[in-house]
């Protein structure tokens, strides 16, 4: 089990432009600051080259952006062999006092809140354990205010000193929009969340499902940051998905796709928290194993014991040899894999990342999942893609909690501006 | 069912900039052309709006294209109104005459090749019947040199005069490598055809597998004209997939998914012709049926019909009210339905077009599919995508292996020419 760094690694850029430039409206400031805070600190003659621009054209963007505060010269970091001696080579980083943001995960057992700077660099946190269960929007939004108070309060920053908050959810979320359709932690569907809680705050909000995030927190800070495209399979009230291509987070078309959780994968199947029957999660997420366990630990009606228990002694009696419990997990790492199969033949990734709680219940990654997923991969003649396990904390979706609030300030911050010629 | 149509409409452009730039290394030459050839035809100012350039930068770059003989001044076609009278406006068009290129769709039963002009319109066909069955790759590149002999024949051009072949074909392509993995219509496996054949025809040849060619042809010629995302699902011997991001073909992160045929719908389930079990083809796509027809028709061995026959036989049989044959089709239209269910889940896209030559078995397209595929769809409070079945003939199948040439074409004059600074 790897666990992700949350450091960045100064330098690591060498494997060509790393910003294929996607969308055109991007100014060059834009491209240049975005290029500089991937790399975390870039030699002007790397970002020229990272780029494809002149070096004189990066010396003329990169004194705008310093003298607008947005990036800064740093020291290069040490080198090695013929460069160690003589003057310290300069590169360039982001500015991370220029602005903050928060970030805030939200899930069933507990919320979480992270402040970053501009550079993505962690200032503080927060976190916040609650009952669980579905409430009122009002309610919600009240514990979402109280664990963003705590994270300022640990940072020593006013709301006014906020740029933005990124909130991640579990569910149906429109993030062009800001509607949640359906959350478990919602009673009611169809609410206009981003905008109740920007109204409640004060600042800018962006909303997104939780899967999502964990994928832009992988592609601002993790594995992805190097890669063109990747997928990311989550696992754990639910069963998510998040596709980077072309070093973006790609939405579907309409911005509700990537319901990976929601595929069928039985005829006629399990029944689904979402009402329908044979969806992947009714086979593979917490609910599932929960209700599988009720039965194989004949627990009847016998104490009201909690989810999160019921799975830990489900867990428990797998590894002393219940036959019944190894029997469902077995099941569930079958159709695991199977779902993990339809990704790489659908999007043919070189890199699936494999994240969530539930990844340290090891019959999740064990190596007959995976095994049963090459055998479930259509043969064409190359290797299967990497399959990497990913232990994030909360803390760390909270981060791609703020990386939505980043792009978007950083989208702002620069359309702001006036138009290069 | 409609029949789409090969004809271009002038003038259908108006939803704003069509072509969003997705790929930075077009030269502006190359964006305004491609912009004037989706469009048939566009007076200047329309180009300037949908590109979002200025009316002095269309002018000049047009007057350049006009100079190099890739495109000319036609008329704006009839007007209404206001403008019916006086000078007739003037717009710009692709001069077809520039240069042609081949398409040629390989299938089980009949080859087809067509020759189409620099503006995408057709000048000749052929069409060429075939026994069916998998040959030695030296065998069916001489059916493929046979079938385009015939059209380029029709044309009265020699292959001398011909600028690239597109070449599609069933099973598993790599366009990039111009490798066939596995095709149905090959013994081996992991082939070089693309470069076997260029060197037989001495033109350069694109491959690409037949389902992306069916939405090559949609993108180009047909309902994805005016679309910036959308689905086609082939059904025929295989089920295949296509997708549009952007106005361009995706053929997923290493170039080999979409494998929408060969995602695994039932654990364990039903032998594919891939050798996994429980893929989507191994129950919608021919062969399945023809499989269970078998049993159902109750034929042992009496007498060899070929899988056409029994597929018509089964049909009829299923008209006429025979319970078994229904079932077959009723099981058959319920996985299609799974299917179609799950692109809608991932992708979330506004517009699926369903193709083929099965598409004229009514189950397919039958209302119970549609509805089936309703209840299957997560509800996100919005309404689901339009679904529309597209008779496709394989003579408009080997158009799309026209537009791959064109593609690949336009790309090789625009990188030739000099960069713009």
């Amino acid at each position: 089990m790897t666990d992700s760094t949350t450091e960045r690694e100064p330098g690591s850029l060498g494997c060509g432009p790393l910003w294929q430039i996607a969308d055109d409206s991007r100014s060059l400031r834009q491209q240049v600051f975005e290029t500089v805070r991937a790399a975390g600190r870039i030699p002007r003659i790397e970002l020229a080259r990272s780029l494809g621009i002149s070096p004189a054209s990066v010396t003329a963007t990169s004194s705008e952006l310093i003298a607008s505060g947005l990036i800064e010269e740093v020291a290069a970091g040490p080198r090695v062999g013929d460069f160690a001696r003589g003057r310290p080579p300069v590169a360039l980083g982001v500015r991370g006092s220029a602005l903050y943001v928060a970030g805030i995960k939200m899930s069933d057992l507990a919320h979480s809140a992270v402040i970053v700077d501009f550079a993505g660099d962690l200032v503080a946190s927060a976190r916040m354990e609650r009952d669980g269960g579905a409430l009122a929007l009002s309610d919600l939004l009240r514990e979402a205010e109280q664990v963003l108070d705590n994270a300022l309060r640990a940072a020593n920053l006013s709301r006014a000193q906020i740029s933005s908050v990124g909130l991640g959810i579990p569910g149906i979320v429109d993030n062009e929009a800001g509607t949640v359709f359906w959350s478990p932690l919602l009673h009611e569907r169809e609410l206009m969340m981003r905008d109740a809680f920007a109204a409640i705050v004060g600042v800018p909000v962006e909303i997104d499902n939780d899967a999502n995030l964990v994928t832009l927190a992988e592609l601002w800070f993790g594995a992805g940051r190097k890669r063109r495209e990747f997928v990311v399979v989550t696992i754990e009230q639910g069963v998510g998905m998040g596709l980077v291509l072309n070093h973006q987070l790609y939405r579907g078309a309409k911005g509700l796709g990537m319901e990976l959780g929601h595929t069928i994968v039985q005829l006629d199947g399990a029944l689904c928290r979402c009402g329908k029957r044979g969806c992947l999660e009714a086979y593979v997420a917490d609910y599932a194993l929960v209700r599988e366990a009720r039965t194989a630990l004949n627990l009847g009606n016998r104490g009201v014991k909690s989810p999160q228990i019921l799975l830990e002694s489900l867990y428990d009696h797998a590894k002393a040899g219940n036959q019944a419990a190894r029997a469902i997990f077995g099941r569930a790492g079958r159709f695991l894999a199977l779902g993990l199969a339809n990704v790489v033949n659908i999007f043919d990734p070189s890199l699936v990342l494999l994240s969530g709680e539930r990844m340290r219940y090891d019959y999740l990654y064990a190596e007959e999942v995976l095994s049963e997923m090459q055998h479930m991969i259509l043969q064409k003649g190359r290797p299967a893609p990497t399959v990497e396990i990913r232990a994030w904390g909360d803390l760390l979706w909270a981060r791609g909690a703020a990386a939505l609030a980043l792009d978007a300030t950083t989208r702002a911050t620069f359309n702001a501006e006036p138009e290069a010629a």
